[in-house]
């Protein structure tokens, strides 16, 4: 599947992305349940959407990201309509004085990676193979656009209720403090665009192809259980992740504050982790996974929950107690890895006292261990 | 000189606005020095300003009122530049594709008077001789623009580092809470335009030669010095107000939060109140005033205080242990005292649990008791 690429999507690949986007959505990214349902109806109505690569764009095109944000706690009630989810696309192109030609996910998240084909089949928009993330982050400034220095400006924003907002931000940063505190007072989640980008500026700061990698994702997880296969060992083989924990869920600890959802999990092993006690950290994303103090995998590497059974992922907002769970790992996109990146999403800016190490080596200095 | 109508201001004219203003202002409206000293170097710059009245518009003029929003504890030290004051007006004009005719002061207040004196004169525009309050309130749907159901949109914003928001909310209660959100994080104060309105519509909704009012009452306090009058007399006898408290400050709880002042003084009385205990509560201003449980004047109508000495207004801000002050009233404009008004401006919805009484039948009843 290495060479395959996206061009269309159908109410099946939309169910694919779905689910392959919650495994790259570490947690968070929003429901995919809800954006599935919401694109395949968009897809019925209007037709499939068509899907364009990074190295499709003109130079000059203009492409604008458009997502959810919010805490997805209540993102799960407080579900958008289309007229809310397009809105903020109508108010930067009046801004900009012209039309968007491609529409583009912001991260990969089970619902964010939806959003935008809900509003790409409405307006029969082509939809871009790439996002700003390469998986979810919860705050707005956590984009690769930013760690390149690319303007975040225009902002546009709307309600569910007829309330719009456009902004000029200084940076990110700013970006960020306005818009989760116009979020919080819209009821706590939003529609936005931000970063409205050029051909040129995807192709060079975007993580490309991430709908096809959500897409193959998904398939490999629905195809291995009639191919009797182990689903999360043929997904570990594809993405090159690791297993780091099979447990069962004994503790949750969930709040939404300050338009996040924030919270901790605690897992006792099972299997061969008998005996044995994993903690999850999250806000809105898994963020940090630990044992004994020692970190098995840190932000911005990617931590995911499968289901032990089916190997479908679960968000920070559905995990429940006694879930038997596979907790696994990917090595996050290398623009992460910079000094830039880990300033900006690294363990130490979201309070968590560890250093960051590649999963990769901590994955090897287990196995010295042993 | 009651057939007295402004129509320029110069660096006096200002002098005089500022401490009117602060008075009709009670105790918010932001610190009348500040806005002063601004005003008047502007007055300097780019020459005197020209007042016009509401009757000199036509219908069909575009009419916008310009202000600075937060709490006045952030803005007495967070002095804006005439840069951030004169963006919003940029940004409403790019948004609505047309020219401002007038800018109008939002509300009376010592500092939220003269910000439109400063960007009229920087831009040439005249000024408009009337607000939207009849005095100052703190929240943004505490206008009479407001009870007549005018639209509050297109609402614009900016801050001093170069941030700038546009917002199309669906009503003025929605704008608050929104506006209030961003002047938070924009650290607690900001430019703002709101309520764009005709010539058609000033006439109708706003109140009228307040600017005026604020110069005549500068007037006689600055002038009744120098005739050996008693200053708080004469102010009272041409508003046609009352003395309600004569008294000494002996305890200010003052907060910054949720983006307002908020608090409480007492005061013990002078002279002929000696032995009595008056207590002020206000939020940016002051809005109700009490001896042992009796109102003796409620929001909407004004209450002020005034150094017994000077007559000079004290705002919320500036108010010190120690201060001997005059506390006065003044009915409020009869469009505060209808339901609507009443519902959005009256002590219920400050959270003060007493009924709204018109000031003179207050101090009849207290003449009624002796």
């Amino acid at each position: 599947m290495t060479n395959f690429k996206l061009t269309e999507l159908n109410e099946q690949a939309v169910q694919y992305i779905a689910v392959g986007a919650a495994v790259l959505g570490t947690g968070g990214g929003g429901d995919p349940h809800i954006g599935k349902l919401m694109a395949q109806e968009a897809i019925r109505k209007y037709g499939p959407v068509r899907v364009i690569s990074p190295e499709d764009l003109e130079d000059d095109a203009l492409v604008v990201p458009l997502s959810m944000i919010g805490a997805p706690t209540v993102m799960n009630e407080k579900i958008p309509s289309t007229e809310q989810m397009t809105k903020p696309l109508d108010l930067i192109e009046k801004e900009l004085g012209r039309k968007v030609n491609a529409i583009m996910p912001i991260e990969v998240g089970g619902g964010n990676s939806l959003v935008p084909v809900i509003a790409a089949a409405e307006r029969g928009i082509p939809l871009l193979d790439a996002d700003a993330m390469g998986r979810a982050f919860p705050e707005s400034q956590m984009v690769t656009f930013y760690l390149d220095g690319i303007d975040c400006s225009p902002i546009t924003m709307a309600d569910e209720r007829g309330n719009g907002v456009l902004m000029h931000a200084i940076d990110g940063v700013w970006e960020e403090r306005m818009a989760r505190a116009i979020t919080i007072q819209m009821g706590g989640s939003a529609s936005i665009c931000d970063y409205p980008v050029t051909g040129a500026q995807v192709k060079q700061s975007a993580v490309h192809h991430t709908l096809t990698l959500a897409y193959e994702i998904g398939k490999i997880l629905y195809e291995s259980k009639d191919m009797r296969q182990n689903p999360i060992e043929a997904l570990l083989k594809h993405l090159h992740g690791y297993a780091l924990f099979h447990g069962k869920a004994v503790d949750i600890r969930r709040r939404t504050e300050g338009g996040f959802t924030r919270g901790e999990a605690v897992f006792e092993g099972t299997d061969a982790q008998k005996g044995r006690t994993m903690r999850l950290f999250f806000q809105n994303e898994f963020l940090l996974a630990t044992e004994d103090g020692q970190s098995l995998a840190v932000t911005p590497d990617l931590i995911s929950l499968l289901d032990q059974d089916t190997g479908m992922p679960i968000t920070t907002e559905n995990l429940k107690y006694g879930a038997r769970v596979t907790a696994v790992g990917f090595p996050c996109d290398p623009k992460w890895r910079t000094a830039k990146g880990l300033e900006t999403v690294g363990p130490q800016y979201f309070g968590y006292d560890v250093p960051y190490v590649p999963i990769e080596k901590l994955t090897a200095q287990k196995g010295d261990a042993r």
